[in-house]
């Protein structure tokens, strides 16, 4: 990175920096970074009034820039926010520590002994927008698992990003952890942040959280491998032995519990042959919750009231209470569909025919596939993993959920008396 | 991949038959995989003249291109390679499949099951060079895996690919399985390679095998995932209290047991305190095999037949019968100098103090660590897989001697009966 460092002075020593720090980390024990998460809630809750006020600051700038309400919203904190956030570190304080758990091992047949133990990554980039308790989420979430970290936050949660890494490091100091080992890059502008994607060799693993065009830049421009969580389009399929009931009560809550997250349905595909029995009172209850359903030719035969779907519709994660609705005629054209159209990451079956669920459980290629359930529970919370980093919908080290585990990697430890290779 | 494909007419129609193939390789069982590759040896066996006389061809052009001798080595195939080769296959057909395996799971409070499987990734693309046992080497193992695979390798082995791709194809047919399962784009040229780098969505994963060269440049441009397998400047630190004979014979052995691999040593650092005792017969042993020492001057004082070390020597690998070897004067000295210059490949320390060996296992970062074993169990042979895909440098998703598992993600099942998100 010479290049980068003669762009902007001071980067790569900041890399270096977080770099020796996770080398402190990483032989840290349990008990030290558990009393740094503490002290990381004590703190928050001590200069809370400080936080606070910076984001006000923030706030002032975002309303002249002319954010929109939603936006001003997950930019804001108040002094209720500010204590979620103090005891959501201190709850990922009392998860299982998922550093030097041993993944497997053996004796080797001449008497060496291996194993292949959890590390931490080392160095762990993150690039997010103007949320500003994504910061401490994730800065908490690496110092569990071991891990430095290197925030590139969104510039309207600027002010607020710096108090809240201010008081992060404060807390790493006054336990006698390195403050380097959570850094901001953002005083680097967006240069930071394409300096952060080309840091191969200094940083460990990549993961953008936020928008799915953050997210793609990130895939795309990044040199340093990626953990992409990514976008929903999830379906559901009614097949043709499918419960009213559950199919009614599960679409209903995959799409109504809380439509703004990736988890929620966006198409529902039903059996021609349960399309009558099926769709009037699964569209109903839909409706009478304010969901506006989008639907092909033969659903608005059966329920006129549906506005036509265009082919837009098909691939479109909405985050909204609107739904896209099919008839198709087999399970295998259900299959077809979501292959064509799903981003991989939840669907479901709704059925009583035993082969149909396995057929659908090993056909689709999704980071979950469920049989009679709400795509809602794909979620870390639900999973049990008591921390979520975050979705994963890629092949590739970590698929679906991912809690402390998925940020960390693993070594082999392998011990001889002597052994050499014959 | 529009681009691609007004430039690469066929290329993306490629890759989608790759794609439906690999549907059918993730529902096949065991026994059907098992049965093609089975099939893959009796053709490999009953072609042999074939895929010869084809090997042929590209080592006349190799000829009339220069290549060396030691690359014409490599490209050759005669009957006792090609034996060879459809025994290989054969042993991959003898392992345990890693896809089906359950890794976790457990039932939620309200009664919903989940477990996470072992699925095939679904399309491998491997990028490759001149060997053309990698061609039936990746296809075994990808077979064995359920995944199908686009191979480009290297255009001087091209008539030897294209018999070898062409009879593991007529293999598949003959039971069952698509041809499409496994295939070259070698008839697309470089600009093949460029675009199956490109080709996200389509490849589920990307794994480079060769020079670093290669490596690097996949790395660099590819924005499918990579799992890189990486070069290895491998150290041995002779702690103080070392026993002389282990110095001796895993130093010699780590050297000169196969010097052209990566996990061969390159450097061998010495605490200063134990100099003098261990120098003189480590590095007598080492020259009586024809190993040419590269020393800095502390270690020239004691051993002065060794050449003086350059500082680029510190970072080489050579992966010749030359070493290069340093005094320090601590275990920090040392841990600080492998964090310099390794590639986190393997490292490895002779000692007889406890706290010294755990201290070197848990702050080295690298793929291996080792106490008191050569560097050259590094191998998924040697680690008991049966097969190694290659050595992982990175810490996304493998780490160290890749086997059969490492070519695999997982998916989520979840199973319940109505559940709902409450």
């Amino acid at each position: 990175m010479p290049e980068t460092d003669a762009a902007l002075p001071g980067f790569e020593a900041r890399l270096e920096d977080a770099r020796t720090a996770s080398f402190a980390l990483a032989v840290a024990t349990t008990a030290q970074r558990n009393s740094a998460l503490h002290a990381v809630a004590d703190h928050l809750r001590g200069a809370a009034h400080e936080v606070i006020a910076a984001n006000a600051r923030d706030l002032d700038t975002g309303r002249e820039n002319g954010l929109t309400d939603g936006l001003l919203d997950r930019l804001a904190l108040d002094g209720r926010r500010v204590e979620a956030l103090a005891a959501a570190v201190e709850q990922i304080a009392s998860l299982t520590d998922p550093v030097g758990e041993v993944v497997r091992g053996s004796t080797l047949p001449n008497g060496v002994r291996i194993s292949q133990v959890r590390v931490p990554f080392g160095v762990v980039g993150v690039i997010y927008e103007a949320r500003p308790n994504v910061t401490v989420d994730i800065a908490a979430l690496a110092l569990k698992s071991g891990n430095a970290v290197v925030l590139r936050g969104g510039s309207a949660a600027e002010n607020s990003n710096r108090a809240l890494v201010g008081l992060i490091q404060d807390a790493l100091q006054s336990v006698g952890l390195p403050r380097t080992a959570v850094q901001t890059i953002d005083d680097f502008g967006r240069a930071g942040a394409t300096a952060l994607m080309q840091a191969r060799g200094f940083v460990d693993v990549l993961i953008p959280r936020g928008s799915a065009d953050l997210i793609n830049t990130v895939v795309a421009e990044s040199k340093v491998p990626v953990i992409e969580t990514g976008a929903g389009v999830v379906h559901i399929f009614l097949d043709e032995s499918a419960a009213q009931e559950w199919a009614v009560e599960i679409v209903h809550n995959a799409k109504t519990q809380r439509p703004s997250v990736c988890n929620t349905v966006e198409t529902v595909l039903v059996h021609a042959d349960a399309a009558e029995r099926l769709l009037p009172s699964v569209l109903d209850r839909l409706a009478a919750s304010g969901v506006t359903v989008h639907a092909d030719e033969r659903t608005r035969a059966i329920w006129p009231d549906a506005t036509p779907a265009t082919d837009e519709d098909w691939g479109t994660e909405y985050m909204s209470l609107d739904v896209t609705v099919g008839v198709v005629d087999s399970l295998d054209d259900a299959i077809g569909h979501i292959r064509r159209y799903s981003t991989k990451h939840t669907e479901s079956i709704i059925t009583n025919d035993l082969g149909n669920a396995e057929r659908f459980l090993n056909e689709v290629d999704s980071a979950a596939v469920m049989v009679n359930a709400s795509t809602r529970f794909t979620d870390g919370g639900e999973f049990g993993f008591g921390a979520e980093v975050g979705i994963s919908t890629q092949k590739l080290h970590a698929r679906g959920p991912m809690g402390l585990t998925e940020l960390t990697s693993t070594k082999w430890i392998v011990r001889g008396d002597g052994q050499v290779r014959g």
